[in-house]
């Protein structure tokens, strides 16, 4: 029988937060499966390129990254943010191991194609080290990714955590029985946006297609929901999306996708 | 018997030109015994504090870190120089694996005890997580260290390279067979300070006494000189000195350091 693996994304509301990020940390710390935590970015990394006068570009909800951006996003990401979470971690005595794509060749990717719109150092993966994460989490080790890549011919590229915590989660399947869940700002998909209490408990492809048809999930919505069902079909046994309180109680409202 | 492993630490000479860290990489990617690399810090940590409008303070040749100084360092050292050589070294076909003291509580240490100095937030040395680092150089990795610590209380702690290296090479002394080089700017110590070929090839204790009291060795060696014979009476079995190229060609004049 496989081992259950729970693999957790976080996004810059948890981590703007301190307060939220020492209760997520204390959370996580606790649960009792094999465990990877995946965390985007937040606002620091902003609040780094505005201090150096750089203005950061978004298209469609992602950022574009020249060379200076992505030594930024590699220094806040990777650095300041992936180590301050693992000595959190480390301090609730949970061995955490800080990582990025590039460490290990864990995650390889190639600089986004430029068609309409041209990303810069935007990473699109190709390939996750599943055995060499398999041996981090059989030696008792908690993996902890930033969203940085890289293509194996030494350029870091910025990369999707929310595309990273899915691409990971097919990945290990083949080894571990995966649960991902995805934490953001609400108690999971809404049927009405201002409300928070309606939530949709249950969300199949069919009904995805009808939420879609209908307007209730767009935008920043899409291409979340997309890497879930990618993450489905590509073996993950089960996904969750809700706040961040879900790690430390399953039972709380929340989306579960299915196929 | 055991099996050999290198620990190499380069310097801001080193990181600070891209041309001499290329070359660097390309040879240490080659070395064919296990290894690992430690590396330090360098211009670009001043540069973003500089443009940030932080006035970075040295006392005895240390940096003197507050909270905000702190998180350049880590930004600057764990992220950006990290994930850049590892970036590279990958590259080379050599799976390195970017470190902090963090990561897998690899490194503790505590904040340094304030006498007649406050040096903020730098660490002191406590514990090598020395299994672990085996668990990663026989499972075909090679640690990539930052010069960042944490306290196992959620502190990150600012920690000299050449202390780091030392400590690593003692405690990995116990499982492996361990020389330890350290790669500076100069070919070797020098008898006279500006005549690069002056080296002195072998020091042992009583011949550093003398070139101590002699001001031979003085002001930024002598720190470097300390961690040399620290690491010996450690159980490390060589200590090297000298410049980068020494990776490649152990022939290479330098010097050596013995008990």
């Amino acid at each position: 029988m496989k081992k259950q693996l729970k693999i957790v994304k976080i996004g810059g509301n948890v981590i703007n937060d301190s307060a939220q990020l020492d209760a997520f940390v204390h959370d996580f710390a606790k649960l009792d499966s094999l465990k990877v935590l995946v965390h985007g970015g937040g606002r620091k990394a902003t609040e780094i390129a505005d201090s150096l006068g750089l203005e950061p570009k978004m298209i469609g909800g992602r950022r574009v990254t020249d060379e200076a951006n992505l030594e930024i996003v590699t220094m806040v990401y990777a650095g300041l943010l992936n180590k301050k979470i693992v000595a959190k971690l480390q301090n609730s005595d949970c061995n955490a191991l800080g990582l990025s794509g590039a460490d290990a060749n864990l995650i390889q990717a190639h600089k986004r194609i430029v068609k309409d719109i041209d990303y810069g150092f935007a990473g699109d993966i190709d390939l996750v080290e599943g055995k060499t994460i398999g041996l981090f989490l059989n030696g008792g080790l908690v993996p902890v990714f930033s969203a940085i890549t890289h293509d194996k011919k030494g350029q870091l590229l910025n990369t999707n955590a929310d595309t990273i915590a899915a691409e990971l989660a097919k990945e290990l399947s083949h080894d571990f029985e995966v649960e991902l869940v995805y934490c953001f700002e609400k108690n999971g998909v809404l049927q009405q946006v201002e409300d928070d209490d309606s939530v949709i408990q249950q969300i199949d492809k069919n009904k995805y297609e009808l939420l879609k048809n209908s307007g209730v999930i767009a935008e920043g919505m899409l291409p979340k929901m997309e890497n879930c069902f990618d993450a489905l079909q590509g073996g993950v046994h089960k996904v969750h999306i809700g706040n961040p309180a879900l790690v430390s109680d399953m039972n709380l409202k929340h989306t579960t996708l299915m196929l």
